[in-house]
Parts: structure tokens; sequence; C-alpha cells
């Protein structure tokens, strides 16, 4: 049988996870291929670290240039994350002739158009199932799957770190902190997690699965965006008692042509499938003119999931496929007229509102007021009871309201501030 | 911009769907496709018949050679139901040197082995999205999105006639008769819906998924397979009380090596995504070694859902992905060494048991002494009152089991028709 020569940069968990599928389990490469992906190269910082894999001798090197020079080196995954050097190196890649395959979702977020045009100008492509949600194919089911439809909306559960901490926070009670602090305990969140924890991981992916479905080139940092590390254990206990979970949702819709997005905390009624997902799975639904809706569920992360994203790929693109693909999907093309993202003030939705409240007649007047003045009308109000022992001169108020744009609820938060009888800021969540 | 032609052939429900995207439609098709998918040529067999569908002057013709007969037709939607003449015309399209889009299973089923050898001999290929579970893209997701796994347990809910009137049934407490009445007159089964819901269809579909998944050349009517045709409501009722749903379920478990395959109403437990698939929507759930658990959940059939999947696997003809993908699959294949079908009556699951008994001492002695000789392990037992009012002298007893053999389940249940004490035959589903 044939070989391909193949390289992996980057010896990471996923780096290795590839590894383990290439050399282990070669037979079953192959016979997908039609040839041997042959792991020939692999890349990394420090050849003498000890590694979870057993790499055949001569494999391994510490020199970018064993691949770039190597002509018969044609399929390279690059599985370096953050920007730099990753960026640098991809560039070098394609400009020795190497078709592509990443992992590494902020690169493409940032520099997707950098790299796509070059791809396209060396006549190279660039394969990246594995950029988002590792475990479900959803880069292969938009951009091939579903082409027959003109897809409407896009719901996700993109970050695993996320919604296994805001599992562990309704399943326990215990406060964002405490959970943040066992899960990094426990590996399932980075020592730094801000980027997981802030929504801009899930920010990211939005953007490349939004340029994948409707054609939107917009830069990820404007991308309305807030994650969960101001989720308040308070807010989960309210949703519950309303029959609601709390998730990080990213959302894209096309709307006359514009397509809002967003990516925030949102309460999704129980025993919706998007409510249901649990720890640090991912969940994707997406919705066709055609199709209608179809779900997918499955792990966002880890070594082996992603790893069989990247394998995947890495098949795809020694058969030929990612190469049509690629060259058919014109991908942050300038050769594409954009869409545009919409005006996140006139997005319409339900939201949650929880404020601390002076508990005295007429506050409540006072806040209903302000809602009606700005045109939102309210499907709940619920003032709790102080709690036994407390103190606190102060009561939380939920409101839910019925649809209304974004800039009427944000006039009306700005509002309260104002006012003397309503502590704090009010949290302010989407409902789904 | 370039065109492909393309013909289809047959314009009922899902012919007609495809046809509206593809005229309706046009520039989505070709964005995707990079060149025209042209719709050049419909096959009816009637050609005055009023459509749905305003067809351009030229395009219908009631003459398989204008299609047969054109070299620049090369890509052909073979939407004709049933196994004659839909075989006939396949192997006379193959023949023609067309390529050639599939949604009928039943003809994949009984004669994809001489349908596929055909095509490799003459260098064309067969993309068949459309023939499993029409809004779910599964059949891609298995042969090119999960080829980094084994794929080690498939699952899935194929026919959304039966989960249409499962579901019916579970909501409105009616009787199987009743329900499939009014779902012959909503349109949601066939006037003969026999193949649906005597197990036969979803069936055809798991033999289908099992050659792609696990390489299992099976003739389909070997498979073990129950219907929903004597579903009795008790059951439902039964299967709620202890928590659990009864669903139409195909299920495939690559073990030592051999495939264990069944099609059978099966009690799912609530929450399990599975268990809570409504009304004539599919899901199939795939286990693969390095991606874990996969579930889709989508529609299963309709004319849109249908036409999605078949007008994805003519772009993906049009620009050549099916035929990489087809010649690398090897389905049905000589050259592949088959995976057998385990014995059935080795699998291990557990089991659900109902039988009218007597009600008098010592009659549940025998029965758990019948199933203790056989080596069955009870988990739960119970046996309900007489209703208010019944004459009967038989009750229900429930049994719910620990795992065990389906030998050992069959061998009980052939001993209970031996006793005067147990009313007709026990109904026995398995438990998920």
């Amino acid at each position: 049988m044939e070989r391909t020569k193949i390289a992996i940069i980057g010896m990471g968990t996923v780096g290795t996870g590839v590894a383990k599928l290439l050399l282990d389990h070669g037979d079953r490469t192959a016979r997908h291929a039609g040839r041997i992906p042959w792991l020939d190269k692999v890349v990394v910082r420090d050849i003498t670290k000890p590694r979870d894999v057993e790499i055949p001798e001569g494999v391994l090197t510490d020199n970018l240039d064993d691949v770039i020079n190597d002509s018969e080196i044609s399929v390279v995954a690059q599985l370096i994350g953050g920007i730099e050097p990753a960026r640098s190196i991809m560039l070098q890649l394609l400009e020795s002739g190497k078709d592509i395959i990443t992992a590494n979702k902020a690169l493409l977020a940032v520099h997707g158009p950098e790299l796509f045009d070059k791809a396209r100008q060396l006549g190279r492509c660039i394969a990246f199932e594995a950029s988002v949600a590792g475990g479900i194919p959803i880069i292969t089911n938009i951009g091939q799957c579903l082409t027959g439809n003109q897809i409407t909306s896009l719901r996700g559960i993109l970050n695993g770190t996320c919604n296994f901490i805001i599992t562990q926070m309704q399943e326990t009670g215990a406060s964002y902190d405490d959970i943040l602090q066992e899960a990094q305990k426990r590996g399932y969140a980075e020592a730094d997690p801000t980027l997981d924890v802030n929504g801009a991981d899930t920010t990211q992916k939005l953007s490349i699965l939004s340029q994948l479905a409707f054609g939107v080139r917009e830069d990820w940092e404007r991308i309305p965006c807030m994650g969960i590390d101001t989720l308040d254990i308070a807010d989960i206990h309210f949703a519950d008692r309303l029959g609601y979970r709390i998730k990080l949702l990213a959302v894209a819709n096309l709307v006359d042509g514009e397509v809002e997005m967003s990516v925030s905390p949102t309460l999704i009624k129980k025993g919706n499938p998007l409510a249901e997902v649990q720890d640090a799975f991912n969940a994707v639904r997406v919705r066709g003119d055609a199709v209608g809706p179809v779900f997918f569920h499955g792990q966002g992360a880890g070594q082996m999931p992603t790893a069989s994203a990247v394998v995947a790929d890495i098949i795809d693109t020694v058969v030929g496929r990612s190469q049509i693909t690629f060259n058919n999907l014109e991908l942050w093309s300038e050769s594409n007229r954009p869409i545009s993202m919409a005006d996140a003030n006139h997005t319409v939705d339900r939201y949650y509102l929880r404020m601390q409240v002076i508990d005295k007649p007429g506050v409540m007047a006072e806040i209903t007021g302000i809602l009606g003045n700005n045109g939102v009308s309210i499907a709940s109000i619920i003032q709790h009871k102080r709690e036994n022992g407390s103190s606190s001169e102060t009561v939380p108020l939920v409101i839910m309201s019925h649809e209304t744009t974004h800039g009427s609820i944000i006039h009306s938060v700005s509002e309260f501030t104002q006012s003397d009888n309503i502590e704090s800021q009010a949290v302010v969540y989407k409902v789904l």
C-alpha cells in the first residue's frame, strides 16, 4: 500500500492523541484512506521530554525545517495553540507546499482571512474540524452535509470547561470560585482559565461557525460576549425554580439578511435538549430551511475526541476531500459578499432580570414603571422574601420579560442604577 | 459559471423536494459546488400529471433514454422506491456512465452488493445519504467524519412513522390500531404501512449503517426483528410507571469481533436522549473508541429533510467528494473480510417481561422458578391488581430481569407457555 508522509507539529494533549491513533491504529486509517497516512515527523520543542506515546526512532525532531524541507511530507497537523508562533509556522508550512490540519480556533478567529487567502493563493488547503466542538463533526456537517440548506439559526454550547462548572454549581450548590478551583485540581480547567470562563473561547468558535454557516466576516471581539465568570449561584437557583437551567450559549440567527450573534449565560427551559447538556459535553443545534432542526451532542474537548476530529481531517486531506471542500467553501474570501452582523440593540429576546431592592412599598411600582417606559412588557415578577435571620435590608427581585429588544433592556438597567432603592447592578440574562 | 447537467428519476415526494431546491435555490447549490448543478431532465411516468413544482419547459420527460443517451448528464438522482424497476434503472444508469444518488434503502439493503460492485467495476459511484434518517447526515458522519474511530456501538430510532405512533399512544393512551388509522388519515403513515410497523424498514436501515460502521455483510432479513404492530398500550403504561419509554430501537454492538444486531421495541429510561425522541423525529447514537458517544437528532423523513440529504449528495458528487468516499469505503466489497453477525442467543441484555397469570398462590413461585432454572436473575417483579370490576381471573405480572442472554429468556418463555397458570404468550422486550 502506498504511503502519504505526514507530520505533527506540537505534542501537547491533542498531538499525543493524534500520534496514538496513527501509530496504534494505522490499519484503520489506512483502510479509510486507501493508503497509509505515515507519521514521518513529529516536531517538538524538547525531544528529551518523556511522552505518553512511543514515537518510533527518527520521527521526533526539534527542527521544523525537517518538515519544511521534506517535499514528500504533504500533510501536516499543526497542533500548537495560541497565536504565535502558530501563525508564522502555519504560513511557513503553506509556503513550503503543505496542506494543513489545525485545531487552533483562536488562530482562525483572529487570522482566518490571512491564512485562508494565503492557502488559496498557493493552492493549498486548511482543514479545521477540531477547532470547534472536537467530538462533534460540526464543521463537516455545516460545510458539507447541510449545503442544500440556508442555515437560519445556530445555537451551541461550545466550551466544556464552562459547562462543567455550571453543571457542578447546579448540582452541588457551591459557588463559582469553589467549583473552578475544584475543576482546576481535577484538570478540567486550565491553570489560567480566563479565555474559557470569560466567553472568549466560545466567541471565537462562534465566529468560525458563523463564517461557515452564514459568511459573516466579523472581528470576533465585536461579537457581544458575556462569560460565566460573574455567574452567581443565586441565579442558578432562581432559574431552577422557574423551570430553567443556565448555560453559556452561543447564538447566531439569520434575520432580515443580517446575522444576530451573541455569547452569554442564557436561561433554557428544562427538557430542551440544550438545557440537558451535562458536564464537559458540547452540543450544537442547527436549523436549515430544508432540513429543519438538527441537534448534535458529543464531547467538546479532551485528548481522544479532539484527536478523532484531527485524524478525520488527516484522512480527508490524504484522500483529497479537504482540498475540494476548502476550494468550494471560499471561507473568509474577499470574493464573497460578507453578511453583516446585526446591531445587537435591535435583537429581540426574552430576558431574566434579578436585582437586590430595598424591601419597602413603592419600589415595585418604580421598577415596573421604568420597564414600562422603556417598552419592556413583564411576563412574571417575583419578590423573594428576606432569608431567615438575614439582616440585609434588601430582597431579591426576579423579573421575566416578554420579548423585547436588547436596547430597551439596557436602557432600563441603566435607569435602575440611578434609583436609591435598587442595590448594585441588575443581573441580565437572555431566556431561550 | 460552468454547469454540470443532472437528472432526477421519479417525481414523488422526495423528487419534488429535490427539484424545488435545485430550481428555487440554484444560487445556493452553485455557491457550494463552485459550478451550477443544472437540472436538465426529470423522468416521470406521466408527464401530464400536475406537479407541486414548476418544471421548466423541455425538462420533463417520460423517456429514460433521454437521460441514458445524454452523455453530458453525469449525475443522476434516482428517486424511485421499491426494488423493481429501481434496480434495473440503477444498473442501466451506471452502465451509461452516470454517478448516482439514491434514497432507496430497500434497494441497497437487498441489492447493495450487486450495485456497489457494478459501480466499482465501471468506475462510478453511488451516494446514499438520504437512505437512512433523511434529516440526519448519519452516512457522512460515520463514513467520513468518524473514520479515526472504531465504531463500537450504534443505536437508532430510524422510522418516523413508528415513533409517531408510539409517541401518540404514550400521550393519548389510545390503542395502536386507533393511532395508526389517525396517522394514515393525516398522511404520517402510508396506506400500506406494513414495512414501517413490522420493523422491516428499520432493519434495512440498520443493515446499511452496520455495513458502513462495521463492515457487516448480512442479509437484512436475518437480523432479528420485531415491529411495533403488536405493541399493547398496556406495556407502554407499565413501562411508564417503571420510568421507561418504549421505542422501536435498532441496535448494533461490536462484541468480541462480531456484531450483535437487532431491531425491537425497547424500554429506554426516561431522560436518556433516545427516550425523549418525539413524533416523527429520528435519532442515532454512535459510540467510537476515540470520540466517545455522539448523538444526532433530526427529522427522519418528509419531503424537504430528505431532499436536503439528496441535494448534499448531488453537490458532493458534482464536486467529486462522493467519488473519493465511495472508492475508499469499499462497501459490500468482496475484497473486505466481512465481520459476522453474532448469534442472537448469546446477546446479553436486561429484559422486560409481561404476562397474564392466574391470580392464585404458587404462581409466582412457578414463574420465578422457571426463570431461576434458566439462569435469569430477577431485578423486580410486580403483580398488578385486578382492575376494578374486572371479571378476569388473570392479572398482569411484570418482571424486570438483570442482564441475561437472549437464549435464557427465550427458553423461559417457551416453558411459560406450558403452564396452565400463564395465559397467552409473554410479552418480551429488551431494556436499554
